[in-house]
């Protein structure tokens, strides 16, 4: 599971920074998250193959989360697009991306299925044989949504030395890493952990950006491996959190501890302080595994 | 009259060329002419001040000419402007920004003033008493308008040694400035052209993309002081202008002759071409003053 942060900063673009968008990328898909103005260059700066992506997620309509998504799209036709591209975001998204495309009479050949969203409480949006992704509601200025990203438990790891020993046949493989036990040709029943080994524990990955402190998502990102939380501000800043719905770092770190989550991701700074440091300096007050975000950096989850 | 080419490349934004937008400083008012994803950035790189910006004109409503006004539309908001902002477009214009402000209720604390176009044939969309602005109608894939920038003519010039010679008093200066005859306190009559000199003649400039070759706009560029007009293609590529309602260099450098303008800036260049300077080189077989738009670099006119 690899994190590229493709903009972390809140407001607006500026020559050396930019909004907010990401990509996990996890168990091949690669899911874009967020779209600010420029996503698009930022997509090819980090060579990240266009044609890879398939599913977009839009936390919210504010500009430096969504205005480059009308773009991203337009340049898909560019380049020759047919696949389906999904797109995942708030009530009223399908409405602006169609006026767009409708006034530039600039149609797509391929696909866009909107799934437009407006539940206040946390709902599976995406599902295959080894991902589901739900939303998580947050509280911002507008309707909100975080998402959680999470790996399905794999198969089991087949024990090598012990299906050799055993001498089974290959043609049963297949049932062995799904769990089962097998009978040998003598009648025996082997059970399955003689067999096999555990699958690696599922990775998990949470996306909250933006909103204020608020402690009721914490049931749902509990013990995830990575939690980006927006960090619009420090405390000394936190009297500007209730009007403008957003977070302190030290109200990020507070979420990151009482969700037991392994690493906490800070990101969306407010580009009124000298340095980024200061976040990670405050938030460390609280929670140990703190990492910054910045443009181009990749965690490797 | 200096202009700055902000972007100058068809199509997508990438991580060196940036899609249309230019600044045209005329008479002290500093005019934006499109705003492809982007442009707030170049904006920022090139230090234009935010606050000079009052009126924004739009060609037309695809992407790489519009898509960057949501967000700078955002970031005057941001900064704090409050001075009314004019904004002239295609017809839809006002209800995609509309749309846009409203689902993300990021509504302006400024005046937003759309003048909506829909004529087909050139309107006078701005005067003041320096400049006139004229839409030039384009044919393109989409209802498309260039424009014409023209300063008016200035006051005639103080000819400072006639009026010494004759004592003519300050007083009287505004009205020989404004082209008045005089009289002498004995009566005499003195006429304007002994006391001024001619002001300098007026400039102008005519922006012209995205269009077809379309001889029938030469009546309104004729003997322009400058002209930017697209050249997507070389000649080359001539068999795509028809589908695309695109124009080659030497098109456009027919379009510069035939009107007898002084100077031909070209851009709007596809990116499939390795070398601008293609242009200029086809360009120049037909029409001598040829000069390449380039992002970031400024004409002085």
């Amino acid at each position: 599971m690899n994190l590229t942060i493709l903009g972390c900063y809140a407001a607006t673009p500026r020559s050396l920074t930019n909004p907010t968008s990401q990509v996990l990328e996890i168990k091949n898909h690669m899911f874009l998250i967020d779209c600010g103005e420029g996503t698009q260059v930022q997509l090819r700066k980090h060579k990240i193959k266009f044609s890879r992506i398939n599913h977009i997620f839009i936390s919210h309509l504010h500009g430096d989360h969504f205005f480059g998504l009308p773009g991203l799209i337009s340049t898909f036709r560019l380049l020759g697009r047919d696949k389906e591209m999904h797109i995942y975001g708030p009530k009223g998204i399908k409405e602006a991306i169609t006026l767009l495309l409708k006034l530039g009479d600039s149609w797509t050949n391929y696909l866009l299925i909107f799934h437009e969203l407006s539940s206040k409480e946390s709902e599976l949006v995406y599902e295959d044989d080894k991902v589901t992704i739900e939303t998580i509601p947050l509280n911002h200025r507008v309707y909100t949504n975080g998402f959680l990203f999470k790996e399905k438990l794999g198969e089991r790891k087949l024990n090598i030395d012990a299906v050799s020993k055993l001498n089974i046949d290959k043609a049963y493989y297949h049932n062995i890493k799904k769990g089962k036990n097998i009978f040998l040709d003598d009648g025996r029943e082997i059970k399955n952990e003689l067999l096999t080994f555990d699958p690696p524990a599922p990775k998990s990955y949470a996306f909250c950006s933006d909103t204020t402190y608020k402690p009721n998502i914490i049931p749902l990102i509990k013990n995830v491996d990575a939690l980006y939380h927006e960090s619009t501000f420090l405390e000394s800043e936190e009297h500007l959190t209730e009007r403008t719905k957003h977070a302190t770092a030290k109200q990020a770190a507070t979420i990151a501890k009482d969700a037991n989550v392994k690493k906490l991701i800070l990101g969306h700074y407010s580009t009124r302080y000298k340095s980024i440091e200061l976040f990670k300096e405050e938030a460390r007050t609280v929670f140990a595994n703190v990492e910054l975000a910045d443009d181009g950096k990749v965690f490797a989850l």
